[in-house]
């Protein structure tokens, strides 16, 4: 077992030879600095590969200031207001934080703003508008009681992760760091130049550890510098009359601000994708692909590695669409959240390496007496793991400031034995396609681009409403599936590609880019999948699957999954089939199942069989449709026992209940993985207490163990 | 007091000298029989009103045998059937009672059938399906994988009241009654010769109950004779080729299937109508009021009386719109089963007088061994009562087998009570318009024409999706408000019918005709609605008022009631306004409010005062609108706590609070009714547990009060 290597440790100017002994300790083979820390040069020689951040959009508010022009801006839409009589003043500022954002009035605003009556959707004209300058306001000529939102581009005046770690860690008199806009042309010629620069500076540092590229997700704070918005994959400032101009000439069309504004709803992940938005999209992964390349062939060219950090500045990039390949990039590196986020790095195709930064970060919300980071570092690790088990990253690390953890001395046991623990694991699979029971297939709109990330808002963070969805995903990252993302037009371009699955999933509320809303009434994709279903393929559906109202059905595949949603509509249609069966995939279950929010108002129909139902809401049923298989399923939290209920779901969805006893064992709470090609097989108690369990080998032969917490085992096969 | 009169008792051959006795015991002035029973002629001159049920469309099987092309039709649809290859079969009878209906393959099957591709939308030309006759399926020439679905008609061979009392009573080898189409000429003739007969036969007859008219509520039943589709409201059994015909030449349009089956919905209330449909709707009613009023003509000219029995063959009547006015009926008599549906009769105008046929209905379903009728007819009555004191019935009445009642003696005596009571209130409160707090209006898609009737399925009966909101209108039919049901298309065509409005209410989920779906997108609509609230008015949404997905908002109205719905479009919104906050409207709330099913995933907008919220969802919130104000209810079934917090509710959004203690119970189960112009009012006890409370008079002074359970009193000014 290797004991070092493997492993990155920050660092800062006060904590030289700590750093030196943990380094030791954790086996870490790295050493980086963070935002807000810098790197001792005292360090440079003691045989660790130094990264260093390098923040190519700010940093230097001297260039930025120097050229107002070419300081980064991004779309904002007002609240919706009510008109009262005939004209309207709407108030740009309301609900921002002042220091953060100023409206850009340089560029012709009638050109780049847009007032529209949200009555009907229609643009004012921008003869019956004007913006106030003394007020900051946009005065409207309106019709009475029609509702109106101005449209508006802003300087980026703070940068929002510099923000972020500014008002967490209560740094006082920080000079707030302007974001400028590499891909304007001032800006990047000087943006090259200032690569080499630093990197001709430090030539002690290995690896450039790029954080990010050009444009921040989309995160707002409002007037009490509290979050006001939040899209880890929003696009919404990305944007610049001189990015959007090259658009506007690429796409062949007019720009329209509502292209990026959608309403108020920004385009986020829940919201079916418009073509325009696509093409956008599509625009910023070329353009950003190209810059990004440009700067890896500087970084190559001066002899250092380049990282990128997946994260804050990431937009455009997209690790997981073509463009991305071709950049050139040595490794990337995220935040681990959860084994969702795990595969978000780990299947990364088109660099050589890929890191994760585990948590929790050392930074004083955790570190601070009475904290306990040793939780968090264990709910962590043990949640990763499972994902890492599927698809290992080859490196791990930490990130804020180390001299925070010096006062807490079992923190810093545990991490390294999570070092260990990852060295020996990454040593058993490393190069081998973990064993796969079945090849299963999220479907919605988004497909690969948002591969292991659909469902996610704000990384890996809780939302009450996505937690019963998020789930399934979060499943399937430490399963024993080889699990691919698809869209819709995906399946319209070539209904062939179900041929290589197994079992879909559809999972989400109706109407969203999740489940599909329209997608469901061109006959081109529902044909396909029912007909992949009727000629034995499987189908599970959380939620609302299928669902968009039309043709006399909610849920599209009713048909298939044998439940609807009563939505005031078949009230007058007597429901009968209420009786709950007993079922291969509730064979686990040890109590009442855990469906999260749940649906109400679904209810089964003839022919289906009823696993679950509460007070009249079925929340499990299955159904035959052809050869096929359907489950439905109401939510599922992540939960070892709702991954057991997930495998059982799969497993009979695909017809292969006989597989069962393969490579798995008895108590849910234990998972085993095998590594055909290696010969080796693990069995992973994912809880923190000992566990007992029958473990299942791939022959079918079975065997008895005792796990300690947490407790990882390898076996020669 | 009176001890005599407005009372009508039924009776049959075997129950004569019972018949006599229990009327002078209940003060009975008028005998009925029902279906299944027979008058006894030896009740003709005791004193007695005769009404004599009179079966307009059954009870002649010889005509309908020898018209079979006049027998009923109803519109059918198959369940959704999906292609599996490029034919498909479609059993035409599949979840039908086969004796019930048989498919009209006598007309142009081409003409009133249609099959439809549910996957696309779009009509299969004719020449791509046929009928086969010896498996009676419809075989389609099919898009492997696409959804199918036959619309036809079919002959109603045994009328569904008949076959539901058949089944109910269990009566054995009863001859089916087919059902015959007055409206269809030869049956028209016929018919009015057969009343004039029916009269000319039975002299002693006073009144002629007609039960009913022509068409019957839709009412299906399965294989299994269980109850299978129903709607209280439906159309679908109102239909033939003559009849759409003739529809089709006054509409000017051609007629479709599609118009009535409308994707298998059936234009149930919750369909937010079509104009086709409403089309067809104003066509029945023309239509059918002209026969009735020959009918009731020729009643006349016989020197009887003309009831109409709200219920049955009621469908094309509409009591609430002008057509029925004019027919001359004398009076409508209909089934109480609530505050609400006593209502749907007091309401009717245009007759002399109406009755209300209490509950429990003398059937073996009540009046069996260990059966409670004296429970029934006490929940019945008291519900009944709240809605008499604001709007009498003329009559009370029973229904059934009288004899059955004869094992009941606490019965017998209740009904006593009730009967007496009754003539007490009515004598007090008749003729005098009740004193009204506020006027109220219930704004849906429907009107007047679904007055009182709005979330009503199948008369009274509850269901799990609606009880939340029918609690609204049960509450609103007992309470002292002037209440009117207005229609967005009443507002667009006269947004001046706001100003005779203190209180606005829009109760139901989102996108059914009960909130207004895309009503809400037309500007003349939602603005002349802001601008009400906004000058003053009150407004009370309830569950997802006002709801339909446009323009940056789900609830249209959310800057109005100050709460949004998250559907996965905005979960990138901070949301900070959770805190609950005392309010006038809960102040007699005495534990956790009963939303019912409630709603999941609102949230406040900025400004918005949370009254109540659980698990971070809204349940009860209140907002400021210009000078009005909105109340968000998530669901409100009826009881009398609810009844209060909907009281308050009204008052508080009106602007109004100081006018709670006039004519007011300081404790909820007690009401308080004022009749200015009789100079009385009453105090009534809701519960069936003795009470205490401070009644509050007009002027405001108040007295202390201890009620009998159930009890009422009356007052003099």
């Amino acid at each position: 077992m290797s004991t070092k290597g493997r492993v990155t440790i920050p660092t800062d100017m006060d904590i030289v030879n700590d750093t030196i002994r943990l380094s030791e300790k954790w086996g870490a083979d790295a050493v980086r600095d963070c935002d807000g820390t810098d790197f001792p040069t005292e360090l440079k020689d003691v045989g660790l590969k130094v990264y260093s951040t390098y923040y190519t959009t700010r940093k230097d508010n001297a260039w930025a200031k120097a050229n107002p022009d070419e300081i980064q801006q991004m779309y904002l839409m007002t609240p919706i207001y009510t008109a009262e009589n005939d004209h309207l003043c709407i108030p740009l500022m309301k609900g921002l934080y002042a220091d953060m954002l100023t409206p850009n009035t340089r560029d012709d605003i009638t050109r780049w703003w847009e007032v529209i009556d949200r009555s009907t959707g229609e643009v004012v004209p921008v003869t019956d508008w004007r913006w106030e300058e003394s007020t900051n306001e946009v005065i409207i000529q309106s019709i009475p009681f029609h509702d109106y939102t101005v449209s508006f581009l802003a300087y980026i005046m703070w940068d929002p992760v510099h923000m972020y770690n500014a008002v967490v860690n209560d740094w006082k008199d920080v000079e707030h760091q302007i974001t400028f806009d590499v891909r304007q042309p001032k800006t990047h010629a000087f943006t090259m130049k200032r690569l080499r620069k630093f990197i001709e500076e430090h030539p002690y540092v290995n690896v450039l550890r790029f954080t990010t590229f050009f444009h921040q997700f989309t995160l707002v704070f409002d007037e009490m510098a509290r979050e006001k918005y939040v899209d880890w994959y929003g696009y919404s400032a990305s944007v610049s009359p001189y990015i959007l101009e090259q658009f506007e000439r690429e796409s062949g069309y007019p720009f329209r601000p509502e292209y990026i504004i959608d309403q108020g709803y920004y385009n986020n992940q829940y919201r079916i994708p418009s073509k325009e938005y696509q093409d956008f999209q599509a625009f910023q992964r070329r353009e950003v692909a190209k810059i990004v390349k440009e700067m890896v062939d500087i970084t190559h060219e001066c002899g250092k590695e380049a990282m990128m950090f997946l994260g804050d500045h990431w937009i455009g990039t997209e690790p997981f669409m073509d463009e991305f390949r071709h950049v050139g990039l040595d490794a990337v590196v995220g935040s681990v959240g959860n084994g969702s986020t795990l595969r978000l790095i780990s299947d990364i195709e088109g660099v050589r390496y890929t890191e994760g930064r585990l948590l929790p970060y050392f930074f004083p919300d955790t570190f601070h007496e009475g904290g306990d980071p040793v939780k968090e570092a264990k709910v962590n690790w043990v949640t990763a793991r499972r994902a890492i088990l599927r698809k290992p990253i080859d490196r791990i690390g930490y990130g804020g400031y180390l001299k925070l953890t010096l006062d807490f001395p079992e923190f810093v046991d545990y991490v390294e034995s999570v070092c260990n623990e990852f060295r020996e694991l990454y040593d058993n699979v490393k190069g081998c396609i973990p064993y796969c029971v079945k090849r299963v297939a999220v479907l919605n709109c988004w497909g690969k681009m948002r591969a292991w990330g659909c469902h996610m808002v704000h990384h890996a963070i809780y939302f009450k409403q996505n937690y019963s969805y998020a789930g399934i995903i979060e499943a399937l990252s430490g399963a024993p599936f080889d699990v691919s993302f698809i869209s819709f037009a995906d399946i319209k371009e070539n209904p062939d590609i179900l041929k290589e699955i197994d079992v879909l999933i559809n999972v989400g509320d109706a109407d969203t880019a999740h489940t599909g809303g329209e997608w469901w009434c061109d006959p081109a994709v529902s044909s396909a999948v029912k007909q992949f279903v009727y000629h034995g393929g499987g189908i599970i559906g959380i939620g609302e699957p299928s669902a968009h109202q039309a043709n006399g059905h909610f849920f599209q595949l009713s048909n298939v999954f044998g439940v609807e949603e009563e939505r005031g509509f078949t009230l007058g249609y007597d429901k009968y089939n209420w009786e709950e069966h007993s079922h291969f995939i509730t064979e686990d279950v040890t109590g009442e199942i855990d469906f999260g929010e749940g649906k109400k108002n679904i209810y089964a129909l003839e022919g289906a069989t009823v696993l679950v139902e509460k007070e009249k809401h079925v929340q499990l049923a299955a159904n035959q449709f052809g050869q096929g298989r359907a489950v439905y399923i109401s939510g599922l939290p992540y939960s070892f026992e709702n991954s057991r209920l997930l495998y059982r779901a799969i497993l009979w969805s695909a017809g292969d209940e006989g597989r069962l006893h393969q490579w798995f064992s008895s108590n849910f709470n234990v998972e085993v993985h095998a590594y055909i090609e290696n010969k080796k097989y693990c069995v992973v108690n994912n809880t923190y207490e000992p566990q007992s369990t029958v473990v299942y080998k791939g022959d079918g032969t079975e065997f008895a163990l005792k796990l300690e917490a947490n407790q990882i085992l390898w076996y020669e096969m």
